[in-house]
């Protein structure tokens, strides 16, 4: 079940460094990317930085609508974030491609993927020299939402293995997030 | 044992998304500071990017020095890495505090972090807008090192369970880095 997410602890959902869908749209055409540099650039507003290759189709629509959806994938989308990855939505419409579907975000244009266990609805912030420079996009967050099987209480909490979130190694090599440790007792908030 | 990886995949130390400890030196004085929100930039030169709030001692160091290097702790620092982000290095010596040991790097003046499982060396680029509006600095990877243990032909590969990587959660509650998900027979490089 998919839940809102409070806008001041947004940035926990990418806290813990996790693989990306990037999804875009502008005029009609739409496209979903894979993105493992992804990461919270700030709390309230929350805002976060991800690079988006010049030679992408996905950089286009980014730079033509001004808006983009961060969706977090899990272990049972790994094979479809590796299809998301291995062409470009020039060519193809990437959501077929990929297997993956879309669905309406609740504050852009650009679709949410189904099955992900967490949406980032983002604004780009507009900062030319970085897009120029370093394909580095900043963003401010506008809507975020989560699966509530595995983000309860403002928190992460795996319990089935298949909504556990992915770690990009490189190649077509993931790690899953693994055990949680919990350091309160002695640590206290 | 530690080894000297390649910068073009020097990437792959920070792909993932592991926590970091950042350590920073400027005229006599040292100091760490934790940072969960850090990610690769660009592959060859290899660039990073990182998050250094305005309030920290660590950003006059960076400022000054123009250099930081980022640390990445795995599961047997855990405590260490919430004490390096319970206090600040202005009032005290941050190592001592948190029970950190530093030695030195190759090619930059700050110390880098005993126990860890790699290790880059960053010389900030000057992007003064970035740094004042976001607290966000970009920086080159001019050394890398890893411990051969868990990166091994260009890849990790957690064996034992507290050389694992952290990924933060926020609060005093981190994941270990879980099952690799190794899809190369479906998906060839």
């Amino acid at each position: 079940m998919r839940v809102s997410v409070a806008l001041p602890i947004a940035s926990r959902l990418l806290n813990h460094g996790p693989v990306t869908l990037v999804t875009s749209a502008h005029a009609g055409a739409r496209n979903v990317m894979a993105a493992a540099w992804a990461m919270p650039l700030d709390f309230d507003p929350p805002k976060v930085a991800v690079v988006i290759d010049a030679g992408t189709h996905t950089r286009g629509l980014v730079e033509a609508s001004g808006e983009f959806a961060l969706n977090i994938p899990c272990r049972a989308l790994a094979a479809q974030v590796l299809r998301a990855g291995s062409a470009s939505g020039r060519d193809l419409d990437k959501f077929a491609h990929a297997g993956l579907d879309g669905f309406p975000a609740e504050r852009i244009g650009a679709p949410l993927v189904a099955g992900c266990v967490a949406w980032l609805e983002c604004r780009v912030l507009p900062r030319p020299d970085n897009q120029r420079r370093h394909d580095l996009f900043l963003a401010e967050v506008v809507a975020a939402q989560a699966d509530a099987r595995v983000f309860r209480d403002g928190r992460w909490s795996f319990a089935e293995d298949e909504l556990r979130t992915l770690h990009y190694f490189g190649g077509s090599v993931f790690a899953v997030t693994g055990a949680t440790l919990d350091l309160s007792a002695d640590f206290p908030d």
